[in-house]
């Protein structure tokens, strides 16, 4: 597989926003954004990064595959941790520099490191001030 | 209100993600990626990025401000279009480069700027093959 599997965003912008054709738009480092959400509960479980081999085998496999940004290698997710992702829907932002994936998580359900379900497990207070006596909101 | 308000990240990976501080790690680019969920129904609507004031704005506020990347300003979304985001929580991933909103939409409930709820209104077809063949689907 090569590592641009796709075609190259059009130039009109109304073309990239309209059209039916996927051309993602990847940074100057080689990645789009995706955000993982469960698809059950709707829970944002995660925010990891795709480049574009991650991206072409999370759509042609089903499963999801990220860019590790600290390991510089292609992840497919659970491979060590036994928390696959199986992708139940996968959509596209605007300007298709964005990934929003729905999934159903196996093994222990943990899509964090930490062990938890979700990455976002903390709470910021909104309406704090000053900022830097804040103290964020733990969930076990 | 300086530029930033926050206290540096620990240097410790363990008090990063398991402290109750709020110690953002902006990327070399001086942003953190934020995604915004709908307070109600739980659909993802966008996601933006914010800096350090956009980010200190938006907990002191309680409405969502942004880094245009664009426009290279502070961006108080919905001041043109009535469609400011009241945020209901806040949450900070684990190691504090994410940050996820739930917001209520003001005025005609659009967070895209295409007029639509969601900026996810295309859909990728999972396990399709070849890659540059696949057509997604389109919400109006």
């Amino acid at each position: 597989m090569s590592d641009t599997p796709f075609p190259a965003p059009p130039e009109s912008k109304a073309d990239l926003e309209s059209g039916d054709r996927l051309t993602p738009k990847f940074g100057a480092d080689g990645l789009v954004t995706c955000v993982a959400s469960d698809a059950e509960t709707g829970e944002i479980l995660m925010l990891a990064h795709m480049n574009a081999e991650a991206l072409a085998r999370s759509i042609e496999t089903g499963i999801a595959h990220y860019w590790s940004r600290s390991r510089r290698e292609l992840w497919r997710k659970g491979d060590t941790s036994g928390t696959q992702q199986t992708i139940t829907e996968m959509r596209i932002d605007c300007d298709q520099d964005a990934v929003w994936i729905k999934v159903r998580v196996a093994g222990s359900g943990a899509s964090c490191h930490t062990g938890r379900t979700s990455c976002f497990y903390r709470t910021v207070p909104v309406g704090s001030q000053p900022l830097d006596d804040l103290r964020l909101a733990i969930e076990d």
